[in-house]
């Protein structure tokens, strides 16, 4: 399936794994004890908020490992606005599996488009500029490509995918090494050269001997909008290249992200957009 | 390891799963870029807020799965009360195995963490009462031991782990089964002898139909206020036996948990613990 | 599929390895050097014994994970009462793929309905009276869901699925915690609201220790017929309460195990059921 | 570990599968409620019938699983004759760690030894003919490879380990192939040279078909003792090269097995070795 | 399926782990971003050399696994001789799918009729002759099946698959043991009856030691032309039984294998086959 | 481990999976019936030939994977200069572990010194020029992380290691996007801020195209040596920004190599280091 982010390969060991936890040995023993195996069920996944509907995938792909004959109908694709009351989906099939599907579909699906709906928060909040939303690699354990996914849904960008991706060079990595000059050159001697590198500053000082190796993006860290403004001003000179992308991260909520945004920084990276997003409420109701 | 929790039997799989999801195929390309095979990193796990903490074996497991050679102390184990600087371990070793480990590490400690806090939270509002605060199955992929430990840290009880190991006769369940009678019996009937039988009711009538069949447990959805303290008076009088444990549920809150504890209730259980917890912050800091 | 028990998610991995196992790297070298590619080859399961059968969603798994298009049809689904002669499932398709599938096939389902046999002789032998039979965790590797399916298909009942989902406190837990007050007080303070509490007393003196802390249930090892009776006088009597659930263990076999039931225990548990059934002869027979 | 059987990397993932089905998500619970973290346990794994001993390894395993710090000697080595209350082996450790092994390594020590019980009661039926017991691939999922490392403990020889290291002509094969001569040639000509051929023939007029192909191995199925004689004469007639070497199964038991062996084949197929060999006691008892 | 070689079975989670390998936790990140979800595309597996294919049924599971949906037909069969601009198969359905599956499906087929090439030049250089052509252990991880496969595609004849399907008793083991006798007296004692033994002799004085023994095989190490043909007279020789196979070993390559096939061994092991067959270009090209 | 590449963590599944795929399910057969339990070996891994070595940590692994006590000593890191006679490791353990492992330990050994060896070939041919030769993913199943590692090895750079670390867009994307406009814009508007955009061209006419769309690397597709250096020209431009890279691609060998890094492109990329190296002899041998 490629309609609305990842293919099936890839999420379907999670929700396997998700389903089994779920059924343990025994399997559902309220289905198997009071459910008649031929009974059938039907129902409907309903937002039950306002925001963004993310991994209806997953729900979708809960149903069909529990059952191949279940059929699911996709009425709002994942990226959708929804409101109190909007169907997501359909569902109908055997009783037992929907039944025993219906928590691992409403774990994935409620917090994933909790993911999207506070990422389009971020996202609403600086509309009209050109500074880009981005998410962190602070995410739940074998779910980064899903809630990636999910802050893309909500208008925002990915950061990093892991620790092999990009080179990111930090506060720690600099003293190891022996300051930004030499991590830098070592970082460019080692790369190959589909890989870009960015570089991790905490001071205009530091973003000054930084820019000079010509790194890719420069991560500004816990900067106030006044470094912002001047790094900004130093590192988009069209003299001096003035290609190097900005990341603005540290201390960013809803209340302050206009504000950084405003500076001109490129992105804002946001932790909380990963593992910070309350649950959005969607129920599986009978129909 | 057997001090605070789980098994590493069961943790190491996921926290492998983790760091392999970061690690990628190539690994931490900026660490072996930059930073010398044989240099050497100290650092510690530092709260930045006030709150309980859990999950330490997890960042310890990640460390290790490292690099076995890394020394790891733990300070405050799992269900401490922790403070703004308070350090909770001490990591020391090779500086390329402890920073690629490090975001696995701390994105699972600040998580759990997390739930702790929040769990702790809900407790100490409910303190002097008996009530018992408790989650659910509104959990990660994977992580459901690791949350539902966390959640005991928070000095929290665990409601089901899995489908498999308690009855949970739902409003769906009854619908289709024909009545609270034929579900009750049906599930009494099918049911090993090590195993509770719970029945979620809706209303003072169906409380009163479910009662006779003695349920161990009955899940009170949605009562308003004077029903929970109605369905105390019923299910607890000692006349009818009087055993059977009353678990309230549905728009619990941290305003509103009180009142509900106050009605008598044995349990409140509560979704947010493991579905909506914010992160709590912990940063490894270099010393 | 729903039909006769576990779902194909928790059973499909279990025969995919046992196949893989019988498999090895070559695959049925046989096969591929004696029958032609497209061979067809039709056959059926066949009883060679009277008793229960158990376990042909392994068989229909076996064949389907060897080819999705081999025709399965179940004649006799599990739990039937069979005889010699009886057919329990006809198999059509390439021949390569069905005899390459045919020995993981009849593997499980002989020794599932070994299981269920067993079971059902000492379900019978305590017929007309209202002891239950249980099984253990005496189980092989991998294979506790699959038997403990079994052992209903012949009529018995579960006990535990693992230590996971009762607590079942036994001497030697009694021993190290200080008696059998500290164990069971420890246990109420521990567990969650919906799980069971069992735990095993080797006296009547033990018996008598632990029913005031109104566990669960309790676990009688190797008690002697009269001290069996004596129990049940205790634990079941009404003004003490009288719900205590009382499970015989050790010693059982199918010469003793009706008159234990009729001490009035309520559930007696036998290892044998799952560790010492006997195969139950099926063959599969081309026709 | 090479002392007494199979590599570790082997048998290592068979228990660890089988801890984790039985410690569930929770582990457990029982230990973790009433046994303190750091309380101590020394128990000895102890015969409480005679027969040989296998598979002492996945005890030893299933301790150093659960904690690596647990210290384990191992007293009578597999393949060791055992009497009523010889201790196989000792255990030190955490008390929590061993309670929770107990059940996986007891059930697996017991099986083995079991299947190794069996299999010195067969070879010492036939002691003094130069006839070899022989096990077959009727054998639990997963538990091939200790099922037959038993059946060495316990005097036997292995047969074929899988569907890939023989071929195997059975019955159906020669059936779809068109006769035993085609089977033979097809075979032949497609075989490597490090592997054997294997032919069934049940009947004597069959056996003299197959013996020009120069098959390395006969299986004589189900042949009265007269036709395993005549067998016996014709295959291994010096003037028709006479290393044919000769199988005999179906109908064995332990009344009927030395008649067969003394008409002079070379092996002789016994499934139940494997599928229903009972459970051999033994118990972990506190020191 | 079973048209051209092993099973899905064991081939497809050979593919799914490539596939995940190179599909990251983001997937084609090329084809989410430029190509429209529902875009389809049609292409063909054309070859650009001559020689023999093999693997095709990688090809198929790749694209089977991105996407059930699409549709492949396999025109050449394995084992097919190719020449440039032959279509082995046609695949058509959704560009995404087909893309994101291209390079996994390639790089497989590519090297195993690079495989099946090269014994195939092997095995026309000793055409007429009897010596069979044999491939070895020296293979990629996890690959051995598949590249077994493609040596039989190239009319090859395959060695053992492991360790574990026949023994191979070599220098290391001789010495170890003590002996030629010593070590073919153990094997003999220690074998089941369905497994050969084949020994490793350096110098025709080892191999008179060993011939009394009757191993199934003797592998000449490195011997000269005039060392071949002495050891074909000896083993071969009717008086002495003359049935042991004799395989060649070390040193081969396409200008030697000639002499040393005539020398009358029985086999020649080429471990270049699998280690150093180069890649056979073949393209996927849109139609 | 951090020495010399990899950490162990992503390399000892690979190693676990090709050892236990040449145990099987019996295990090494010869070293069980022929080597006694306890007999010690002592071997040196030995250059056959000269070139670069790689992957030692592949054998380290595969040692001590079999047996943990297995001393191993590495003489030669990956990456060094060898020559005939060197030894690159000493080993010493006990010798049915250490023949266990033996050829898994070599495999791999031989193949990633084999791809290293090819790698440094080419880079000493472009020896002087500012030229890097990359590797392709080309490359076998699950070993790309090692193949990789081998190159650098060798002296090369790494292109993407999957589908998901940079934008590569193909001929097939551009003719479903609707050209090369199209499909720079789809990629910058979807693609991170840490993510690279490579386009193919396959002429002047498509490279001017791309160029005003700033992709970061620009991949020449089988262009003439003129095609090349004109590429230069317009891409190197400081006029036009004068920062893409160009990437020369097909037909590249030893032969041609040189004159096309002479045109002055960035990177030259070369299928062959990794899909078709030739085995780099490596021998373990007794001392």
């Amino acid at each position: 399936m490629f309609i609305t982010g990842l293919p099936d390969l890839l999420i379907e060991p999670i929700i396997r794994d998700a389903l089994r936890e779920d059924l343990g040995l025994a399997g559902d023993v309220t289905a198997q004890a009071v459910i008649p195996p031929n009974a059938r069920f039907k129902a409907e996944f309903k937002a039950r908020k306002a925001g963004i509907s993310a991994g209806i995938d997953c729900a979708r792909l809960a149903m069909s490992l529990m059952d191949p004959q279940i059929r699911f109908e996709i009425l709002l694709p994942d990226s959708s606005a929804v409101n109190p009351g909007d169907v997501i989906a359909r569902v109908e099939g055997k009783a037992r599996a929907i039944l025993a599907g219906e928590r691992v579909a409403l774990n994935l699906l409620c917090h994933l488009s909790g993911v999207a709906t506070l990422t389009s928060q971020y996202v609403r909040t600086v509309e009209g500029l050109k500074t880009r939303i981005a998410c962190t690699r602070k995410t739940m354990p074998m779910l980064r490509g899903l809630q990636k996914h999910a802050v893309k849904c909500g208008g925002g960008y990915n950061h990093r995918y892991g620790l092999d991706d990009a080179i990111l060079i930090k506060d720690n990595h600099i003293a190891i090494c022996g300051g930004v000059g030499p991590a830098m050159e070592r970082a460019k001697a080692d790369v190959g050269h589909t890989m870009k590198i960015e570089i991790e500053v905490d001071s205009i000082a530091q973003l000054k001997q930084a820019l000079p190796y010509g790194p890719d993006v420069l991560l500004l860290d816990n900067f106030s909008l006044d470094m912002y403004a001047e790094a900004v001003a130093l590192a988009h000179d069209p003299s001096l290249g003035g290609k190097t992308i900005l990341e603005a991260s540290g201390g960013v909520n809803l209340d302050t992200v206009r504000a950084i945004a405003e500076t001109g920084v490129d992105v804002i990276s946001v932790g909380a957009l990963t593992h910070s997003a309350p649950n959005f409420d969607i129920g599986l109701d009978a129909v």
